[in-house]
């Protein structure tokens, strides 16, 4: 499982203000900050970014880029700012990502193909509704695979985004427990190893208690790794969680173990 | 998930000398923390108890009922040991444990079907030999519902521990994998809920850094709470993982959720 730093998002003052004034310098000393963290890579998401997203996409590839040679998902849902993006970009792209949403499906997912580039796959309906059970996880899985070959995108460029609930929801626990299952289990229903991605904070939207947000996300990473997942997307900054998703990683490996490759 | 008191031991030099010297108080006073940290039940683990096993088993259980109504898990290799404590307790018991070993299925298995308690059944060769993998751990759980059965002990009765292993193994990793595969398909296997419990602090049996013993720990407690175990046993003074896995716990049931659930 590697760890990636979902910390550089337009949802964050400072970065929105970056963006604003076209200053890059927050923007660098956030990705300095993660890449120190030994993040596997850098979502960088900038929202829509409204009037003119391809050049406020271009303005964060460049700060970004100036600082590390980590690959980066681009996470935009407007099809120009991703198509900039993925264009303005030097370093590996991750396009973050598709969904059956029909825009999506038409400007996002050729990209994947144009650039030979991996792609995230989110579990949500059409109308980006989130899938109710297993079940309905896989028929949804199974149609991104199909509308990915459709597109001449191999099913091996596809990240599998499960969409983390909230626990906040009616039902988050239930759902939570069935994304673990559905990473598990989708590399024997697909029959090849899909790759899988989830964001972690995702789990705690809207807790207030830091302590209780953090053990409830440490418990739920070592699960995620215990499962499969591929690549975590998490806050890279956390140390505890950190600490925590690292251990979990080696336990999911099935390496020769010693208490040097725990960090920390 | 619930969490059983691993604390009272006799490799512990207070609890051998309690016992050297007939005093109960330092017995009474580890219970009494034990307990107060909410232990579902207290794992009273008395060694073979030397010469004279019946009476100094006799001393451990009046000693711990004199201060806790939980239920007790009656840990020794000795079936006079055993004979004498499943005898003299009045609080539940639960028999820890039986093998394949001829002498505890001789021996201590048919004390299960005399006094109707649970037992807990090693998965381990009758030498003692840990199974090298799956399909061996699955085989050995056959043979230990069969040799319950034929000694008119339900199915229902056997908790399995799947012996979780040292990291320190050459293939300790690997095996821990094993362990978790073994506690979430079990149930399907045998075509019933078949309880499991697993000793946590086995994981990291040999290591000094506290810290990282303590990361291993929180990372495994949360992927046998995914997997479905039923009770894990541990050193429940220590506050960092038995928070952990409390909320672990909470995350791998079905409930409704709130963070009023997290202790801490």
């Amino acid at each position: 499982m590697k760890l990636i730093a979902d910390n550089l998002r337009i949802t964050k003052t400072d970065v929105q203000d970056a963006l604003n004034v076209r200053d890059p310098r927050p923007v660098q000393d956030l990705v300095k900050l993660c890449a120190a963290k030994m993040a596997f890579a850098i979502d960088v998401n900038t929202g829509p970014l409204g009037k003119s997203p391809e050049e406020g996409m271009v303005f964060f590839i460049k700060a970004v880029e100036s600082v590390t040679n980590l690959p980066l998902l681009i996470d935009t849902s407007n099809p120009a700012a991703m198509r900039a993006g993925v264009e303005a970009a030097h370093n590996r792209v991750i396009i973050n990502g598709f969904s059956l949403e029909p825009q999506k499906i038409e400007k996002i997912l050729p990209l994947a193909q144009e650039h030979d580039a991996d792609i995230v796959g989110f579990l949500l309906y059409p109308d980006s509704r989130v899938p109710k059970d297993e079940a309905e996880r896989f028929e949804v899985a199974l149609e991104l695979f199909e509308r990915a070959e459709a597109a001449g995108v191999s099913k091996e460029r596809i990240i599998i985004d499960p969409i983390v609930p909230p626990l906040a929801w009616e039902d988050g626990i239930v759902q939570a427990r069935s994304v673990l299952n559905v990473i598990r289990t989708l590399p024997d229903l697909m029959g090849f190893p899909v790759r899988t991605i989830a964001g972690v904070s995702n789990l705690t939207t809207g807790a207030k208690d830091k302590a209780k947000k953090n053990l409830m996300e440490q418990a739920y990473v070592a699960m995620l790794a215990a499962a499969g997942l591929d690549y975590a997307l998490l806050d890279i900054l956390n140390g505890e969680t950190v600490l925590a998703a690292n251990a979990a990683a080696i336990l999911a490996r099935e390496d020769i173990f010693s208490w040097g490759m725990i960090p920390g």
